[in-house]
């Protein structure tokens, strides 16, 4: 299978342990099977390279959004797709990267606190709950959802394989890639 | 005129003043006319984007060139070219982010001292020999000249387009752009 696409950025944010990780690498295993030009922009990764010294207030947070934002749009102005796992908690700041990228999908990785504090794979809601973590997104610090985010997933619903089509399915529908 | 190019770092390194800028300038006119995917990352954009709070001490400046290292290698590992136009002092950082960019051509952008604290266009040459800017390259912090770069322009000695001819016919030799 061969993919025509243009440049995109595919943001996916939500909470901690949503599946914002899963769901991405399942998209880039998509990507790469089709030979498309794509690069993840993992939270953690951008920490280590674009970020480090950044703590986890609203400022530093807010910082580390937009550097992401700004090697986005470097990269997808290029034709390059870009795949974006962060926690982005602020809606604000969301819309203010996507004001800057011609082409902005925002997935809402979304999935009840309930159910992630239950699976806590990590174990960190187990510690933010005790109080042991600060500034947690959806404990001690806010999260806010999307309002009307281009695709909506529900990790607790849905399969990971429902999830991904999901999104791949809003990307043809706009346009963005075509499968010959 | 048209041209194929692969995706690579042209990297122009030297003293403030020496004319990275204005070759850098120069250099994404020509590249802009033939329209080549090319993105420029100049030390006081990057500076703004991604290194916001940095100073300039070596821990400091070296952060900063990391992270351009790793914007210019997501960018030219995917068909692009970058043209990095930033100080970077130091050999062995610079040699580190060559080890990590498959197509990194080295530019140093060279000019005697002399000559710049004469010329002195913004002034900054006067202020950091009185002793009123520290951690200035080349007066009160140290500039690693490259040992063996793929090009060196003498902005000094050379016109403008005779130092811009020099690195594209290098370019041309080692096939990363071709002229159609």
């Amino acid at each position: 299978m061969s993919l025509i696409h243009q440049g995109f950025t595919l943001w996916l944010t939500g909470m901690s342990g949503a599946g914002k990780s899963t769901i991405s690498g399942a998209l880039m295993e998509r990507f790469h099977a089709a030979r498309a030009k794509v690069e993840l922009l993992d939270g953690d990764i951008v920490r280590t390279n674009l970020s480090q010294g950044l703590g986890f207030n609203r400022e530093d947070r807010d910082t580390n959004i937009r550097r992401i934002g700004f090697v986005s749009e470097l990269l997808s102005r290029n034709g390059i797709i870009v795949v974006v796992a962060a926690i982005s908690p602020y809606r604000a700041t969301r819309e203010e990267v996507r004001s800057k990228i011609s082409n902005f999908v925002e997935v809402h990785v979304d999935c009840p606190i309930e159910v992630l504090a239950a699976r806590d794979v990590k174990g960190l809601y187990k510690k933010a709950l005790a109080g042991e973590v600060g500034n947690f997104t959806g404990i001690s610090d806010p999260y806010e959802p999307p309002v009307n985010p281009d695709v909506l997933v529900r990790t607790d619903l849905e399969s990971l394989e429902e999830s991904v089509n999901k999104v791949w399915s809003v990307l043809a529908d706009r346009g963005l890639i075509t499968t010959e």
